[in-house]
């Protein structure tokens, strides 16, 4: 009652400025249901046992692989399991990068292992590798502004730390090395590049990652160091000239096989009409995938469940798409918006669980100005879970963000990432280290966000209209 | 002053009972200079510097290895240039055990890799490694009580956890399954053991350790798994029989050289009176035995060349004993034990650190009962520092246990060690870990207990007093 109050008064404040339509007042009997799913959510243990299932019966599964092969067949037979009227698999094909062995050590007066990780699209070193002096950057700027032939049979080095964030945008400043270094580095010349990992802990435990967003491989050897490494390369250099060994060997194939899983709830009276909810099957290979992203997966696979099992099903058809080959180049979302071009028309929302299992305390919107309301109403619905407004930006996480360039409304529930890049392309991300009661409060939200946006039969695209004077 | 008032009221009080002597009160004077080398041992970097040199220029060295035959012409150099009168090697030889290689996987329906690490003194798998079915325990005396042959063609798995405690408790009752698997396992006809890792974390590190404390050779191969990989066997098992590869290469010779570095600061009116402050040298091979135990070795070193510094020297020769092949066998122990048989009436007061580098929050005694009036004193001065009184049945750690149990008089300041097997024996041992501001504390504790004890000339043998009737 008091939350019915609330957004009641919301929605007057929201209306006034324009002196426009009245703000939607959300169904009672749908607002009921989807609190009536928020409680289920908070109860559930769907979610939590098909990603301890996917973790430990598959454990890592490198896009491409057949693991990840492996993957989408354990998929089909949970989601068949579950009693989804609907599964199946739209399959397309990668190009495929593994690593094979990956050794480094500091040579000469101060002998010792280094903890390293070759990066996705790394090229291998000459066999039995290859010892060169490291050179230091603080940055990729500062490697980029290296002259040519300057680091002329010596190995780069980018000791830059990553900014831990809330909001995961500690991210995008530290990975541009990641992507960067071996370009930047072959570009003055050098041998092979080493970066600090892409992460906010202190564990010997390298973060992997991929060099390109586009699968593609690199130009040289490249390799992550854990951040304990990293801080060891930095105090010797203040010593003295150091020299690395470093052996990378890597295979790659033109095509390997990879696909997305898709499950559905169909939809009634508007069952053409699709709201999207996905995540990604694939993981990278240290760990067993658990929170990037068997844990998203298990959260969206729980709330269309949990929507799937009421007695009547909503008007427009929900549909849970498990991407494969995510973390090598996106490749799945691309597969889904090219083999749906036709369709994205009929996309109504999409929104993705793709940033760990912490507790989602912001919910974001990209919706036409229009809709704005819509996305009040749905904040609100959502407040008692601890989730605060946020803004209308979103433009999709990486599987669906070609939804959203497509002109696909987004719906992001953004989770805390505080701590999740301390796990992130680790060994260590592994199932032990989900909270259950986080992942159930992300079950609950999916659950409500996604059944209001099926049933109200909202417009999410609709522009903003034009002002009224009414006097 | 406080603290002054403070320690008489205690005297009186400690001394009522037995209307014996009156407590002795510390000579003003010597209670001034130990309070002066508390406020510089927390002002100190010397032993900071001295663990990061240790940690980064020599990294990990394993008892008998060149690493450790480095680390010892290391601190010989670095105890010359620190200005003690007198540095010094002790040689002795160790049967040597290295891993060479160390893999696992799941093989079967969820194949997929396992973080191990092989246990010291672990024998080789056939080469190429062997494939068998795993049997889990959830204790070592669940594996003891497994009948003869029972485990024919299969692999022995301990999945016990570890208690997290103060005091390290905890370790003592984890450590056995270390200690004892791999005996009870072949009793019970096993091919290998395999160990959830003694430790208190969750992540992906195996921690090593040697099975048994004589650095004698197993009876079978043994690896540790990280705590992780523990829980996901524990998984696959729920679903049915679980079969693991396991290859395990190492290499062993006789005879391989270490050695105990001893520097001194020369004493005065009592110089063949010996205070010793002791640490341990060698490292476990995977991280750079930072925590465990170059931080001990800091601490002693900067707390005694806080005294060195001194203008006028204490009475008694204070010995800083930096022990070879402690994590092996307790080798360097021994053999300064052996070595000094004829002197140890000397040693008038042994103390060791090798819990890390955590707060001491405690002091502990192994005194006559006669000398708890020093023991109080002892503890009087460092409550400043936060140390609370102990009990007095300290009996020494792994390298002075020898010299308490030949009567040697211990303290024990006891570090705060609730976190530290979480490092421990891992590769994440590195200098990172070490809060300077605890490091420091150490030091000025250990500075002014050496101070007290070496200028003093307390008896910390004394037996307790007969009790005299005086009415």
């Amino acid at each position: 009652m008091k939350t019915l109050a609330h957004l009641t008064f919301a929605g007057l404040l929201a209306a006034a400025p324009a002196m426009a339509d009245p703000a939607p007042v959300l169904d009672p009997e749908i607002r009921a249901q989807a609190e009536a799913l928020m409680a289920a959510g908070l109860a559930d243990d769907v979610g939590l046992e098909f990603t301890e299932s996917l973790t430990t019966e598959i454990g890592p599964r490198l896009a491409g692989s057949d693991a990840e092969w492996r993957a989408r067949q354990w998929a089909m037979i949970k989601l068949k399991d579950l009693n989804f009227q609907q599964a199946y698999i739209e399959s397309f094909n990668i190009p495929y990068w593994e690593r094979v062995t990956e050794t480094a050590s500091v040579v000469g007066d101060n002998p010792q292992p280094l903890l390293i990780t070759a990066l996705g699209g790394s090229t291998s070193t000459a066999k039995g590798g290859i010892d060169a002096e490291i050179v230091r950057f603080t940055s990729l700027a500062d490697l980029k502004s290296a002259p040519a032939d300057s680091l002329k049979g010596k190995i780069a080095f980018i000791d830059e730390p990553m900014v831990r964030s809330q909001d995961g945008s500690g991210y995008g400043a530290a990975v541009a090395k990641r992507s960067g270094c071996a370009a930047a580095a072959a570009s003055a010349g050098a041998e092979a590049c080493l970066i600090r990992s892409v992460g906010t802990d202190s564990h010997r435990l390298p973060h992997a990652g991929g060099m390109s967003r586009e699968g593609a491989l690199g130009v040289l050897p490249a390799a992550a160091l854990a951040a304990p490494d990293a801080d060891q390369l930095a105090r010797l250099l203040q010593r003295g000239p150091v020299k690395v060994h470093l052996d990378i060997q890597a295979r790659t194939s033109a095509s390997a096989a990879s696909g997305n899983v898709i499950a559905e709830v169909e939809g009634t009276s508007l069952k053409d009409e699709i709201v999207l909810i996905g995540c990604h099957l694939d993981s990278w290979d240290l760990g067993t995938g658990a929170i990037d992203d068997a844990a998203g997966c298990g959260i969206v696979v729980a709330a269309a469940r949990l929507i799937q099992a009421l007695p009547a099903k909503p008007k427009r058809t929900i549909r849970v798409v498990l991407y494969g080959s995510e973390e090598v180049g996106l490749f799945g979302g691309k597969a889904y918006a090219a083999a749906h071009a036709d369709d994205l028309g009929k996309h109504v929302l999409a929104a993705e669980s793709d940033f760990g299992a912490g507790r989602i305390w912001r919910l974001r919107t990209g919706f036409g100005e229009g809709a704005l309301p819509y996305a009040e109403a749905m904040q609100d619905v959502l407040a008692p879970l601890g989730i605060i407004p946020g803004n209308n930006t979103a433009t999709g996480g990486s599987d669906i963000g070609v939804l959203g360039a497509a002109g696909v409304p987004i719906a992001s529930p953004d989770q805390d990432g505080t701590d999740y890049f301390d796990l992130h392309h680790t060994a260590d991300d592994t199932f032990d280290k989900i909270d259950p009661d986080a992942f159930r409060q992300n079950v609950a939200a999916y659950a409500a966000l996604t059944y209001l946006a099926a049933e109200t039969g909202w417009d999410f695209r609709k522009p903003v209209e034009p002002e009224t004077i009414d006097n």
